[in-house]
């Protein structure tokens, strides 16, 4: 990137404002290790090397005698609305941990906001000292068929942020949109070729051929990835391979001995979070943690640093901006002891120091909210016997589907059981893990609900119900009965949005998420606790999952195999249709 | 890159109209070599790998067992004005010795007709089966100071050039443009970035902080390295190096030395062929030959081919287009039967055969050309005395800077030397290797013209002409006496562009250049029969080089260390201003 005031100090016509001294550089263009300095001009790097004729009476020397210095660190997937916290309160968090840029597409508010609520999040973002590049989604509605929105997201919306500083393209381009022949995604993949912006992917499971078909849609990446085999196979098809270590989706094992076993160089090799929540942030970290993952599956310390820097700003076609310590790039840079422990000892961002032994340095405070983002709930209470799952069937009983969550892979998949008819209604089962789950419109009070099963939640009592829900953001319910279920539902709606856990007519706990019903402004360690408390009630109602609103959430999002559930009803993802849980009676 | 029809083809929608069978896949992004097959819908690659089920009984099957499977090759870096062949000649050279891309300025044409000129080269290649992405030159006039031109381009041109299919950022946005603050550069930079699209470089022996202070303008490559030490810096710093291997410059054998003995990575290393002239093309073959140099050098040949296809387009930002043998990706296939002896058998581009055995499979005519090309010329031939070098200092003996050209490497570095002035002239001396150089403004009949003396040539009589000279296009010429050059300069007026050899009255060796000045349609055959006369006719001279044109022709670029010839006077590249070649008398 241009900048007259670097160029003037490389020229030695003026001197640097900051040098680094001292510090041992990871250069992760030439995969070297040695020692240099560095000189900064404004929020630029002027010079790396050998850089004492910049050093003149005003400059501030920074020792970095012991340490590495090291590239901020890049997340090139992340939805930063699944953590509940504002970007500002998310800001506050990763830069502690030495993210400095991430790749994010806001798709959790477009949903509830469209285009706006994007825009107003980037202009929030626009102050905090980490880096956003913006791919707003490919299409909202993002699931086929489609959910019930409060706004939509389509080809004339990427016009206008394709001229937006932040633009990065379309994020989350499924394959199923491919197959299906979308013409707005269609239409807004080549606004990218026009605009030279990627095209991000979403492909979960697609390989071989049809893999083929999807590398002609022109998407450059994908971080759905579940094994080495799946991941060496998007490799050599030419995709970047941004393995994930989510909160609840653990691939970074499986996927990176596309590198340490089968030995395939790692330059479109990248991590990233994806889905989140604060406590595995607070409590693990952000990429530093995913960075010392990499490391303790036996990835070299420096080839797990290129892929969270280098790496992840050439997938993001942003690697003249970030992603390595050399001059004409942002001055982001970490310093770091040990490059195997990976503890990151202070971050800069652009320059300035905004972090050091995991604290901020620099004052982050939210914006004041306007009115008509901490409203966007339009949705009567509901009464018990709304949730039922009605059926003309008789009496009797019958084979249903319910989805059931396997272990450590975010998928649902179809459990085939058997429920009781009775009075036109299907009954859901504790006795054998069949919860009742649901689904209901929250945005123009259209009464659009439905409700299906769910196992794997062995839910014995009681109900959880959340408004953070990608990709809809509806209202998610799951419950051993409809009484608590109405409970948790109606006082979501009384928060303008939050995550409740209920049984019968009380509340065991609640976290409001009143910021466009699914973030809040609440600290970090108010998070952490509300997390924590939300969880605990949930295990008091015989929940067996560690993080079960993690799994709930996620539920409306049909490019997840094999089943979803919306407003509008049950998806069947091999068809993107609706379809009827029930099979047949037995 | 989007395809309906692969994708359709990946979805099994329909079936292959080609098949490759039997091959081994070199796959750039692994850096692996398999057997696989490779199905290709339109001009696309379609799928990898286990291709069968997309063969039906229209699909032409292509059998390259036994061979290698090979992306077609890019050159990141040329000028092909320099072979004097127009971009219809060059396309029927390069293709059969596998280059399907070439990233180009078109800047020889640009000073003779500007922009106009470039998009007359992209039309003529818009039919061509070789793909041309097009940097219009950062600015031209392209010197500084700058020189007499027939047409400049600058911002505006830019505006309108960046909207183009072919568009690939800006060219040769030389160091001394950033030294000079130039606003027109500056501000073509600034769009660059607006649209995302390369900024190219050019740096001869930066390095340490004025590196640092050049990477700050935003250029991405840089094809000027000329040691290992220089490579190596440069890509610590973040550029893409692009090594030279051309016709006079060979810095390949030192610079690769940064990857075979310092052992960096390879993923920023490229290679091109910059100034080549045609008898170089025909005789050892284009990104072929460099490669097989490179592997000579002792590259990896999966790594060498890797810098001149994976690495050459991240250079250029199009590696969703080229590059590689890879879904989304146009089908641009070599089939080479030993990767180490790296012969090209047989070419696809777009997936159709354009080259076997190094024989053109394809009918390529050049197009009718418009008067106005062939009749660029308005230059009042010349009088012998109007060649000389005249003084006010009184006759005697003065101390004298004759440029001189080291071997192996062009540049124009400052020789002492003793001369003599007699009645107002100075005089040049074949008996210490003086020779009288002289550029001349050819476009506005200006009489816009200087001489200065160079070394090297060690020419004994006779003159030699061109009026292909980077980056002006006026007429250069060096001779034993003025007589000679008259008569050179006067039949390049004539043939309104061309290369001559001339002594006294005789024309001893002629080449006419029409197009533009600056090229021709002859077949590649005539040209380096024309090619081989007019050295033949300059060694009669006395002439020692090997190739002498190739060191006349870039005379006027003042980016070249240390001194350069322009049709407004003798340039020092260390303070960019004219200076005088003499010194002090003696």
């Amino acid at each position: 990137m241009y900048s007259q005031r670097a160029i003037d100090v490389g020229l030695g016509r003026r001197k640097a404002d900051k040098v680094f001294t001292g510090g041992k550089l990871v250069n992760v263009f030439t995969a070297e290790v040695y020692d240099a300095g560095v000189a900064i001009a404004g929020d630029r790097i002027a010079a790396i090397g050998d850089v004492g004729e910049t050093i003149g009476d005003e400059t501030e020397i920074i020792d970095a005698s012991g340490m590495h210095l090291v590239p901020g660190l890049i997340d090139p997937h992340v939805h930063t609305e699944v953590t509940k916290m504002s970007i500002t309160r998310f800001a506050s968090v990763v830069l502690t941990r030495g993210t400095t840029s991430v790749c994010t597409a806001f798709d959790q508010i477009a949903p509830v906001k469209g285009i706006d609520g994007i825009r107003y999040m980037l202009d929030e973002a626009a102050d905090l000292p980490l880096r956003i590049f913006n791919p707003p989604p490919s299409k909202i509605p993002y699931t086929i068929p489609e959910g019930t929105l409060g706004a939509s997201v389509g080809p004339d919306d990427h016009r206008i942020a394709m001229k937006w500083d932040e633009a990065n393209g379309i994020a989350e381009t499924t394959f199923d949109f491919i197959r299906a022949g979308d013409s707005d995604v269609i239409e807004s993949i080549g606004l990218c070729e026009a605009h030279k912006l990627p095209v991000h992917g979403h492909a979960p499971f697609v390989t071989g051929l049809a893999l083929g078909a999807y590398a002609n849609c022109g998407a450059r990446d994908d971080h759905e990835c579940f094994s080495a085999e799946e991941t060496i196979d998007k490799l050599r098809n030419g995709f970047f391979c941004l393995l994930r270590e989510a909160t609840m989706a653990f691939n970074l094992a499986d996927c990176i001995k596309a590198v340490t076993e089968a030995g395939l160089p790692t330059r479109r090799v990248s991590l990233c979070s994806d889905d989140t929540d604060t406590s595995t942030l607070v409590r693990l970290g952000h990429m530093d943690h995913i960075v010392r993952r990499a490391i303790a599956e036996g990835v070299d310390p420096v080839a797990a640093i290129q892929m969270v820097t280098i790496n992840a700003a050439d997938a993001l076609r942003v690697d003249d901006q970030v992603g390595a310590v050399a001059p004409g790039r942002y001055a982001d840079i970490l310093l770091v002891e040990d490059l195997a422990d990976f503890q990151v000892s202070a971050v800069y961002s652009g320059g300035e120091l905004v972090a050091s032994g995991g604290e901020l340095q620099v004052a982050l405070t939210p914006p004041e909210r306007p009115a008509e983002l901490l409203r966007t709930f339009s949705l009567t209470p509901v009464e018990p016997d709304d949730l039922l799952f009605r059926t003309d069937m008789p009496d009797g009983r019958v084979e249903a589907i319910s989805m059931f969550i396997p272990p450590e892979i975010p998928l649902r998949l179809r459990r085939d059981v058997e429920l009781t008819i009775e009075g036109g209604v299907v009954l859901n089962d504790p006795s054998i893990d069949v919860s009742y789950v649901s689904v209901l419109e929250r945005y123009n009070d259209t009464g659009s609900r439905s409700t299906a099963f769910m196992s794997g939640f062995s839910l014995t009592d009681g109900a959880l119900a959340t408004s953070l829900s990608p990709d809809d953001e509806n209202v998610v319910c799951i419950g051993a009965n409809t009484e608590s279920m109405a409970t948790a539902i109606n006082r979501v709606i009384e928060l303008n949005g939050g995550q409740v856990v209920a049984r019968g007519d009380d509340i065991l706990a609640e976290l409001p998420l009143p910021l466009a019903g699914i973030m809040s402004d609440i600290s970090p360690a108010e998070m952490v606790a509300a997390e924590d408390q939300l969880i605990a009630a949930a295990h008091e109602l015989g929940c067996g999952l560690a993080n079960p609103f993690m799994w709930l959430i996620f539920l409306p999002i049909t490019a997840i195999p094999q089943y979803s559930l919306l407003d509008r009803g049950f998806v069947e993802q091999a068809t993107l249709s609706f379809c009827s849980p029930l099979v047949r009676s037995v």
